[in-house]
């Protein structure tokens, strides 16, 4: 061959931080590749090592981490994956964040507070991030945090299926925990079906000033299954109250939806002791045996990162799987 | 004064464009300060000419800009001053948008849009604005679209007052024209004093498939005064169908409460027949004399916003007038 | 096809912006390629929406607006655009504006004042523009503005061709309507084959201090006929009367020849009134019927933009289309 | 001093290249202080060295260079003292280049070439300059090369004085020594008082083709005294030859005016050997002794430099100095 | 007060990350401030939440972090705390880093590797950071990795006056633990009075291939007091290792120091089990008990921080603190 | 061909700069390619002008320049050639500096100096340099500097081969010429087959305190043939004494290695003078005909940059070549 001239070739690579690497293997699994190896380990002071045992020059670099504990660590180890890729001659390098860090720290709640959702997506963009992937947004906002394309995909639809299939037969409701999430329910009711939604409002009652806060349904659960839907379960403590007070106010039957799985302590015991009939989560973040309980239900998100890293390589457009930025 | 050293001043100057005067005016006039002179106007074929008839070196220049019709002149020639002040060597820069254009467009709503909201932000940032002062953000993540200081100043309190003060002795219930504001409805039921709230429930009933979509109430209104929030009204559809459900409903009366008056056709025709009692609206944008009708209040924000610009020149902190930026 | 390794492909695709379908049109026709279809309207508050019907992951985006009144709205709109590609991964954006929107302030005239030109090449930057193509700017200095390649074509030598085809057998002066337009003159009257060059020059009489400014013609143009020239004309004062010094000095007649037709009112009486043989525009700016007179020829660019896409497109490099980008 | 609080100071610093020391030390005895002790020199293989003796912490800073041969040693040499006041924690940097150096190449004349000028701009801005002040710039666009206040000062009033008293009693023609000075030109005219105009206009005369390129005079100057006037006098061709096409058109006698005077070989023979009756420089660049001639007046920009910095430094505003960026 | 006008305040103010708290009350006791209060704390999933109780509005804020492990946790921690203050109108935020994170990849080493010491500067600058104050860095070329100025203190001061005063009759020679530090330790033979130097090269002995790396003493130190230098100890290895070979060539007694006691495991068993006399450390990190041994000496850098601080607000310039950056 | 689709070619183009062409048409030859054809000339003042005469659109471009005096000089030619391809629409711009220039100011010595070496490298980049390939860095630091790929191609293993031949039968130690290399020194050892090492110690005697400052030899090298390394020699001083101390202290022989070659006076008089049996660099700078003397042998970097410069075109791994970048 001439040194001169030529057709370039398009190379993609999938790269795999630490933190969840079965999830990256599912994901190389669908595509048909191995993932590129590497050495990575930290050093005694906790400090990460990465180098690449291959040439990436020209490739088109997918670099998927999951943000479980220790979360930080992972955030860094991703960022100094793409450092390196960007120093070896990336072409174009996706971050991948199945779960986006720091998603909840989206605005300032109150004064003198970081946004560290922001942050988190100009601490990509500087050390070499062409783009973004990730699933189910905690507000949909953060993609324009992000100075390029953002791919959002949704696992709610991976969900929704699980439900279709399983419950058919019920009278749903589909309930939002507390008054943030109702835009969300009301999408997840359009979804199954043009479905009810109710909601849990927090509050004191103004006519008995010194008692607690109480958990009031608003809207009609008597009687039906209610699809209690977040896109993250932390502790459990939010979605455990709602079901409790679903199932006072006469719900027939609780079933919990959510596209994170976080189940920090004490989520397990909380979900396990509670009185819903199914807890549903996708694997966007580790859920390792030691957290799974009987009602467990989780979906692989792997097969939809999959089809979605095939079209932003081939620059196809299935938009059937994006929430809008095929 | 020898020419080798000194104490710096610091000189507060405010600049107007030309979408809302009176605003302006009113502002500096609780300042106790004048609007620095300048020549502003449109070439024949449109292009906006602006000069300052002052010297502006080293001020601390708050340019404010209200936007309404026509939005894009407004924001453009608001970004023609920023880049003037910026050639002009003014310290620091501070765009005051009571209203933030394009605030609805925060998120691709499916595939193939702008962010617009985000783009804003950065089309500040590039003509030289170090800092944004703004009201009633649709969303509050939008803060996260800037690159540096958003101070975000809350209308609701002003209009709270108004609230509070005429309308003590009833049953109050707050609600949300639509699944997305439940959250701020919360916000507005604990400000009044731990109101219970409900929203309205845009739907498809599916038991009964070829009927249009239907407004549902989720919540009890039956014989309470409902007051209705929203950050905007535009053409007043949506605020105007969720009167009518609520009467249908049982409400007891309706007051409708929101932070900007758009007011677009047939906004000032729907209001004035429907059947609220009150409507109260703020002078973040410019309403008319024709576009004003009967049961129509409108709240002052400049004295808000005069004690904000006060509070940033000086470095205070009177984190009462912010949404927790002080 | 393997995910893994393969060779991208290159796709061209053509946006246009709402001010001047037409053009777009045409230059469709002659690239023998449709217009990307896309949703585009305004709010009822005047905020404008874009959405693209095809996907436009990885293409290589020409993005066509003209810009006449209302220029600001054009200039948002087409800002939009870009965003919207940019977030949706199109691999290359070419900005096209046939006029260049604020090129009349590319300086400072004097103290504190925007240099909106500059401004308006930061704004697109920003937005996501990766190159700009232009035509026959107002200062070739523009060029400089941007930080990235301009394509800047010669609508001249279509003006020329005519002149040239029209008036062979006249004895020609090239004549600048003003002193800053001499090295245009000077350009133009090589193209046309060395011919004598004039210009007007305003100024006071010293000798006779109450008297107004006279329009002295400077150079030769009696018994000739004068090709009066300018890069655009906008209320067309100032080439009306330098058409009426130029006959009152005893030129034969006179034709005025101008890439850019802004037509601001009064310009179509101005024109179709004064005694200019021929005036000849092109379509860089939409000339509806209104504004048509009868002595008035349009050219388009239309062909000269195709090629240029092409050639831009393909790599090519024909230079005779550009005044040194090729 | 407690550590926690106080006010801030200003300290004005001037630092000066090894181009043009006496210009530094002019300005600064105007300004009353003295310039900032620094070690420069070149290492054996010309590497350029800088180190400040005194702390430069907090400072407003003020870095002259000027920009004679060899021009690239001296920008390469304020480009390292703005790196090293940038990383010593000066304040505020401002770069003066009393000659802009690359001015002539502030656009491309053919393809493929640089904008040299805009480069010289973005370096500066790269290295940390914060603003820039110059005099009589090739043309004016480049004030929107450079992102952020550029003060443009104007030795044209200067030299103007100087003509003004020295030839007031003659009858003066302004001429350009070709068509792209004439707007140049035309302010001239206006500050000596409405003066007529002329300028060179380099031809080939079409009716005899085999003839070489003619200086034809367009305009009248039979008989008067013509102040023939560029922004600079490089090797002083194109001038020397307008004053011969001057003289045999007539004109009673020639002054040549110039902001800046490069006199690259052979200049100061040619201007030496020419008719003129005089030659008015300023020093923006050095004029050393051997290129000094009779008939040649140097004015000294220094005053207008030392009351531009007086004026940047104190945030005051005499316009007078300045061409509209006060 | 009006609100037009005024003298601007300065304020300084420091803030603490929650790895060393101890380090930051040392430092504020020296500057006779308190340290701002704040809220931090980890979210149950790992994010972490700051939060500021005092307004910071235009003041200058100095972030002390010190970087022990978990380490990424407390860089992510230092990050969000300067996104915070940026976004709460600091008017200049000073990130202090003891002992810089990630500063041993400094390079590449091989290929594909990241250079993650450019990325923590970048990091920092993205979040916010205008300056960055640092102590010992592992190479001085990491100063050029940050775009602002860095200050460089040298505790090598703060360790030369101990051992000049603990072992001053002593015959030393002063020794770097490989060839890397070989210009440490000959900066340290000056400091302490032009001491021979000596290093350990680790070796292969060509002569016989089978045996494994040597480390051989490159010097004379038989019968002399070995002062054993490095920046930093990890985990000991390396730095005890130097020990016993400089006692098996006759060292009468080995005295380390160095800056940064990392001391990760076993470090502490390591060297109190080792043979020198003493361990000279500071704590620009945090040695808790469990890791203090006898022979161990950890000397206070606060003061050095303390003045180094105060000078930076003050914009003073005690360049003996310094190496090179006053 | 259809306009609207198709295969992007890729396009390798090699641009030389005027300092040094020798070694690009060498590097041309070795790709079989012929060097861009261009118009470079100073203008009279010393401006730099550059054009290419053919096409660069969407070419791959690789810009050699080497930086022997006049250095500044080459540097500007060099970002001048970078701010024409960029403007002229190459697609990625590789600049070739086999002498890195600046790279001893890679730290700041003392306070107040410049970091020029980082300078270099954002000067690059502002002008649209993509990535960086050099050979053989001062410091390997200087890598992380520049914000992008840097491809570190190692001279030595060009000299070392040399070496190895001629010199394989000696008993070889090599030496650093003071404390800075040892670690080069080290490197080197090893490639050679692990010899021992030494330097040269610069102290005063402290027991002999009026004394100036001794080359004291640290480490064994009598007898043996000393192979004195370095990366760059200047005028040679330095590696020119410790030629003599090395010889004093009973070296049999000293072979001076080193791969920039910048001969600055009297370099070349002290090397041909010295005791030195061989001196070995390479062409990474020119070295001229009457800087040449017996016992000087030079070789040709040329082959090692053909190969980079084909692996970088290609995306090619060849790591053998690099020193950790493929």
């Amino acid at each position: 061959m001439s040194p001169k001239s030529g057709t370039p070739k398009k190379n993609l690579m999938l790269f795999s931080g630490r933190a969840h690497p079965e999830l990256a293997e599912e994901v190389a699994k669908h595509l048909n590749i191995t993932i590129t190896p590497q050495t990575a380990h930290n050093f005694a002071n906790g400090e990460i090592f990465v180098r690449f045992q291959e040439s990436v020059r020209g490739c088109d670099a997918f670099v998927l981490q999951s943000h479980p504990q220790p979360i930080n660590e992972w955030v860094m180890e991703q960022l100094i994956m793409v450092d390196a890729l960007k120093r070896a001659s990336a072409k174009r390098i996706t971050v991948i964040m199945p779960f986006y860090p720091y998603a909840r720290q989206d605005k300032k709640h109150k004064g003198r507070e970081p946004i560290s959702a922001r942050l988190i997506a100009d601490l990509f963009k500087t050390a070499g991030a062409d783009r973004i992937m990730t699933v189910d947004l905690h507000t949909a906002q953060i993609q324009g945090f992000f100075d390029g394309p953002v791919d959002h995909l949704l696992a709610q639809n991976v969900l929704a299926d699980h439900i279709n299939n399983t419950y058919a037969e019920h009278e749903i409701t589909v309930v939002s925990p507390d008054s943030g999430r109702v835009r969300l329910a009301e999408k997840w009711a359009e979804q199954l079906g043009n479905k009810p939604i109710a909601f849990i409002h927090k509050t004191r009652d103004p006519d008995k000033p010194n008692q607690a806060v109480a958990n009031r349904v608003v809207g009609k659960v008597e009687g039906r299954l209610c699809v209690l839907i977040d896109d993250m379960i932390d502790t459990g403590g939010t979605i455990v109250k709602a079901t409790e007070a679903l199932l006072n106010e006469g719900a027939s039957d609780v079933v919990i939806a959510s596209t994170h799985g976080i189940l920090s302590d004490p989520a397990t015991e909380r979900l396990s002791n509670c009185k819903a009939r199914e807890v549903i989560l996708t694997n966007t973040l580790p859920i390792p045996e030691e957290k799974r309980f009987p009602g467990l239900t989780v979906l692989s998100i792997a097969p939809l990162l999959a089809r979605a890293i095939q079209q932003v390589f081939e620059d196809g457009s299935v938009t059937s799987l994006f929430d809008g930025q095929a």
